[in-house]
């Protein structure tokens, strides 16, 4: 291979997928003008970037295109390499008229891995249909500040939910053949005031302890072939330039041999934003030399700036290589360099209406939008909707189907910046659900005011509207979009948590009529609520949940749905006091040493039924050795008068320790599911490795001494408390350690 | 020594000093009870905790208690030693009666290190004539969070400002004889969401770029004595318990030979806050080890604790010896040890009543006041007030004289706690000072509402007093006060940066008078404006200015003073989105990828002036060493029609580094006062150590390379821009560094 032959392999372009559109380079709007294509792929082309997910064409149309681009790829280029296909993939594909799942938050909140896990492997058979790769999911962010507009692609703010279910849909995506790809490498979530890009400070104990778990449990226990690069520095250095966390880390430590690739732009703004390097050239030889492999979204530095450097002899050729070889082995597994290998995918072979949105496929998109609701509050023993009689819909949120997608979902990424560009998917809205849910009600329904903005002239009617009415659904929250394009989503942070726009002010309106108030929020991360919360009947809490979100909130509504959701962010009191999660030590808390509380008005891991459980029969092995594993068994038993699920959770408490450690920390969880009178013996297994952490030394390590299990309903919500001694001497442990708590739940005879 | 002798020199309790008082130990309110006098100092006493801080008593008399209690150790114990005395001395002696100078953050907006200097060796001064040996001061936390209650308390959000202003109060303090004490080592002011004592997210880097130069400078430039652990964790470990802070760095790195006393109960927190020991004595054991050899403010775990693990060999006597060794070489220092010296202090000898406040004294505090005034915005010409005619003074901090004091003055630490406690001071208000400075002006007062609370109903009546008035003074802010007795102080930590209380609504029932508006802030931390800046006719901040900061307020409201204070810290525009400071790279600033836009509405180094300065001739040195030094010349000159007082700043830039870097940073300034028409060379030497920043080796360094070289205003008004390359091989600087910018100022001939 030549070097420009190398060297594009490394790189991607948008390509244009227009019905009938000539192969060509697209010029995409974040895209510096390219030559013709003949020219710029004259080398090669190594990745293709985002086929499907830019503009509303046909996915057979988008496949064919695909399929031609490739064709020309191997029959015009002299060595004939096919390239990556890249797509978003975190709500569904990213692409017209696909399935739109709920968002990560709200996989997080449905506590339920194994249902995410077919989620990816539909997501991923649907990709692979279409001739795409790769995928650039999952976030395994550990959220650090709701502020940050990314919160609603994260999964949670603990490791241990997002490592278990950042696991699982990998481990479905990879199942299906598609290369997942794992975000954003690493400390992202932790930009200062929850500013997209800007500085992380962390040190790297909390770096290791928070940070790293979910990607090392996704590479161990997922398989993801590629990670992604994180934009924002930490402690100063640019993760695209960090070979420690590259190389050092990721390959030496953790034995990673797949392909790092870089955020979009990622390489490029190690120049313009982080100031590491004087040219794209140099940043370019740095992010080579750090360890990313691919340049993305298209050539900026990998092109002619890092040819020119490896001639010079200023970038040795053998790092090329490297990169190079790691993108061919990848292209090797994935079958594009077989003899054989046809650049017509699947769906361009059948030439057949591809449904990118079947029911089978809506249903696991329901499965997880109705476990991923959570019922924060009943006060009033409003819900379900009984013989509802008047119902007031109001809110923004209540009639939109933007408000019920996430910002990486097709319709709201290409849509809410394209108000022309058609749905392409049915997304009944939570006014439309609620009528079918509801058919004996008189639904009346008024906006009140917009997502954000602070035009108050609706506020009138929707009054007016709950002044009429039994009940008043007051539907708020978010609209996700790009960049400002909406209130949650990428580049969309907030200041503070505030309900967004003049939102608060309408709930305040509403709550004055005296009616009762059911707060239905439609969000991308939590908002403060203390100045409501005592005078709503009841509170619904939806996190963009896809699709099938609105007919889902409006089942838990009405009865239909048992509310099993439970939250994976807390929900703060007051619209200040940011950053903070429940990972905090006793200090990090209430004290009468502050006067800013930070304690939440719903705590991590909270969520209410229409049933309810017994905790029961705590054993926890009274010790076990540093090295070794302890039980901890209950009974959960539905003591209430219908079915429902219960998150049975299990944290520790480690009050001596050589450095400070959180108050609790998950390490373990089970979603049962009870008819009434039933119940199970839930079994954990915790192998002491679960309970180490970084110490002084910056080595992880477990540590003898006696450690607090608790058991409940949330972090909160303790039903039952033991104590396990691990006894033995200090262990030092390696990344060969055990990273996940398996779970036995069996089944008890009634009684 | 027996080992009880020993320990006794490493405690300290609070002693009563009411009048006729006998020696006893004050039951104080945070302290357990304690055994009787004579039993507790069987073995001595190394300490004494705050003898003059905590009840209103005539300083002699406080001082002739103080002797006694020493002539009791001296004559009961077996060795004879007595202890040493510390009270707090930020803002002037803790003591009734005392001086009160401006905070410290009122310090840094002054620029202008000499006049702290001779502030606390006056303060110095006073403290040797009673008998105090130590002074609890001064912080030198660089504030990273304005929502921290003790913000009030720093000098300035950037370690060039705060080592320079910081230096000087060391100097003066110790010139005096008494050693300071730099706190809190270190970390501090950067606990998660400014809520005291919270965790710190920190990474090596910042750590050592930006916490720890003002310690390293203080104990190099100043001379500092002692040093004071710091409460919060940082990345998990407390410095209480961090050897390699306390004894690596401070001393082995640094060679400081001083004592390291703990924060009050920071030793016993270990335990109960920070979860590393398991007990009160592991808890002394750890601090012990680390470094820690004073307890304050009370023995828990420095005595029977301890002494049982020395005697149990499980805390190797040896730590106990280097610790005593410590303090008594430092007693030695003192001269407690020599012969004649006498327990009875130089106020008891003359036995004369003690002013504490005498004008000499007042007279430096007026100076550092009237320069801390900072004259943010005069959008209406309306200051300075000429011919007043009525003027309506309203604002809960009108007519209070807390409102002037900080956190850790007398009147406030004691007196806002106990209100029946005298003044014991002289301490015009503004509202006085105001009819004082405008003999013919009508002045109304009125309240309007409280400095926090939700009672608007005296918003109706300044609205009156308002409406009948052609100028309205605003008076708004803060009341320093311990942990929830004010808005600003210790423990008086802020959710968000909006107005306390509901004095942003009395402002905007002000505003909608359409009288113009002048804002007066007497706070200890700057407060979002943004939503009132347009409306504003001018704008006027004091950070707590002291005993006679209102006439300082009053002279630059009536143009008597002319303003020329400088922002020490940022005013933002809203009140979300923190933390941030000026010291960002470029993606911590405004950018197109985040809606949360930091940009300050008035930004670090602000302030105005009645007169106006120009800046001409800037000479950079086009090439430097990089273990040199470069030159940077500039000519100001006042074109304006009256005398004032310029500060220059010098920003460098470094556009490209190994590591992500601050946009600019201040490396020097220079303080001028100038007749119309006068004209300054300001001449500065910056070595090229002070470019220097810790690299992704974790070490100090050097690079060479291009910087830019800005001169201006403050550090967004820069009026000249220079480069100046630096050549020469990439240097790793160590601990001796060139930690000052020497600055020379030459007077030119009128032109």
């Amino acid at each position: 291979m030549t070097l420009e032959e190398k060297l594009a392999q490394l790189w991607g372009v948008w390509v244009g997928i227009g019905e009938g559109e000539e192969v060509a380079p697209n010029q995409h709007e974040f895209s510096e003008p390219l030559p013709p294509w003949d020219e710029l792929t004259r080398h090669g082309l190594g990745q293709l970037t985002r086929v499907f997910g830019t503009a509303p064409v046909e996915p057979l149309t988008a496949a064919r295109t695909l399929a031609q681009t490739q064709r020309d790829l191997v029959e015009r280029t002299r060595l004939g390499i096919p390239a990556v296909s890249h797509e978003e993939c975190l709500t569904g594909l990213t692409a017209w008229q696909a399935t739109v799942f709920p968002t990560a938050l709200a996989w997080g909140a449905a506590f339920d891995p194994a249902t995410v896990e077919r989620m990816a492997a539909a997501i991923g058979a649907q990709m692979r249909d279409l001739g795409v790769h790769q995928g650039l999911s999952p976030v395994l962010d550990v959220v650090r500040d709701y502020r940050w507009g990314r919160c609603e692609e994260t999964v949670a703010e603990d490791p241990h939910l997002v490592a278990a279910v950042g696991s699982a849909y990998v481990r479905g995506l990879e199942s299906a053949g598609i290369v997942a790809t794992l975000k954003h490498f690493a400390g992202y979530a932790a930009s200062r005031a929850g500013r997209n890009h800007a500085p992380v400070s962390m040190g790297p104990r909390e770096y290791a302890d928070v940070v790293l778990p979910p990607f090392e449990a996704a590479l161990r226990e997922g398989g993801a072939r590629s990670v992604m690069a994180s934009y924002a520095d930490v402690d100063g250095v640019p993760p695209h330039a960090d070979p420690r966390l590259l190389t050092g880390l990721l390959r030496e430590q953790w034995g990673f041999a797949g392909t790092v690739v870089a955020d979009y732009f990622g390489v490029s703004f190690l120049e313009s934003m982080h100031g590491v390097a004087g040219s794209t050239g140099e940043a370019a030889a740095l992010a080579l030399a750090a360890g990313v492999d691919v340049e993305l979204p298209t050539v900026r530095g990998y092109g002619a700036p890092l040819a020119e450097r490896v001639r010079s002899g200023e970038v040795p050729e053998h790092l090329v290589d490297r990169a190079v070889a790691r993108v061919l082995r990848q292209k090797v597994e994935l079958g594009l360099l077989d003899e054989g290998w046809s650049p017509e995918a699947p769906a361009v072979v059948r030439d057949a209406p591809v449904d990118l949105d079947p029911p089978q496929v809506r249903a696991i998109a329901r499965t997880l939008a109705e476990r991923s609701v959570v019922l924060l509050e009943d006060r009033a023993g409003v819900l379900p909707l009984d013989a509802p009689g008047r119902v007031a819909v109001v809110g923004p949120c209540a009639d939109d189907v933007y408000s019920l997608l996430g910002c990486y979902a097709f319709p709201n990424h290409v849509g809410v910046q394209h108000p022309d560009v058609p749905l392409g998917v049915d997304v009944p809205t939570l006014l439309e659900a609620v009528r079918a849910e509801l058919p004996g009600a008189r639904v009346e329904h008024a906006a009140g005011c917009g997502h954000a903005g602070d035009d108050r002239s609706g506020i009138a009617a929707a009054v007016e509207a709950a002044q009429g009415s039994d009940v008043v659904l007051a539907v708020l929250g978010d609209r996700a979009g790009l960049f400002g394009r909406g209130t949650s989503g990428e580049g969309c942070d907030a200041d503070d948590l505030a309900l967004p726009g003049v939102q608060g002010e309408l709930l305040d309106a509403l709550l004055a009529t005296g009616r009762p108030v059911v707060l239905v929020l439609l969000t991308g991360r939590p908002y403060a609520l203390g100045a409501y919360a005592d005078r709503l009947a009841a509170v619904v809490q939806a996190f963009f949940p896809g699709e099938e979100g609105a007919p889902a909130v409006a089942g838990v509504l009405s009865g239909r749905v048992n509310p099993s959701g439970r939250l994976p962010v807390q929900v703060p009191r007051t619209p200040g006091g940011q950053p903070g999660t429940y990972l905090h030590p006793v200090y990090g808390g209430r004290t009468d040493v502050s006067a800013s509380d930070p304690t939440p008005l719903f705590p991590f891991g909270h969520g209410l039924s229409y049933t309810s459980f017994a905790y029961e029969d705590l054993e926890v092995d009274r010790t076990a050795s540093t090295d070794g594993a302890f039980q901890v068994a209950c009974t959960v038993r539905n003591t209430g008068g219908r079915r429902g699920a219960e998150v049975v959770q299990l944290y520790l408490s480690d009050p001596v320790a050589s450095v400070a450690r959180p108050l609790r920390e998950l390490v373990g969880f089970a979603r049962v599911e009870l008819d009434p009178g039933e119940a199970v013996r839930v079994e954990l297994e915790v192998h002491a490795d679960r309970t180490s952490f970084t110490g002084p030394d910056l080595r992880r390590r477990v540590e003898p001494g006696a450690l607090r299990v608790l058991v409940g309903a949330s972090s909160e919500d303790v039903r039952l408390e033991g104590t396990v001694e691990l006894v033995g001497p200090l262990r030092h442990v390696g990344h060969d350690r055990v990273l996940t708590t398996p779970v036995r739940v069996q089944a008890l005879p009634r009684g």
